[in-house]
């Protein structure tokens, strides 16, 4: 059987972070929020660039750099280059958002 | 707004492929397949590793070491490593299958 992206994880109190595949310079991460957000003034940094798409759930993910925060619903989809600042503003407080997130160089 | 994997690309006819993300030793794809598989006798035999997941749909996909074709459904993801010869032996003829291809080196 293959693994699944959508199977649960044991133990996932809180935001729920899986790597599916790590490779130097490449992580493929599958990220389930169930309405956490990125604490008040605080700004994603990355070294690394990120492509993340939402494939189930909602999310609001806001850069420094624009004024309103972008809604993503399922197969939406951001390419984040690297360092430019962002927060998730909101996921669904009701359902799980899962993200899946391809962290590149 | 953002793009969207899931949203329908103009003249689709026969198997459908999307670049999403092209970057040096990256490359990202949303396939859509509709019944398409490989011809007989044909085998994948891809310079650059693929990690693939199909989002909706059903396929079969076949390793040339392995005697049985791996039954793939909404979620399931495989690492396919670089010159592992391999084929689609089968996708969902009423429904499109959607995979999203991560080829990377």
């Amino acid at each position: 059987m293959s693994p699944n992206l959508f199977a649960d994880s044991p133990g996932s109190a809180g935001e729920q972070v899986v790597a599916l595949l790590s490779r130097p310079g490449l992580r493929i991460e599958k990220i389930v929020s169930t309405g956490q957000s990125s604490p008040a003034g605080f700004w994603y940094d990355q070294p690394e660039a990120e492509w993340v798409v939402v494939l189930s759930g909602e999310a609001r993910l806001r850069f420094e750099d624009e004024v309103r925060p972008r809604k993503l619903g399922p197969g939406d989809f951001v390419d984040i280059p690297a360092h430019r600042r962002h927060r998730v503003e909101w996921t669904h407080p009701d359902q799980p958002t899962v993200w899946l997130a391809v962290h590149y160089r």
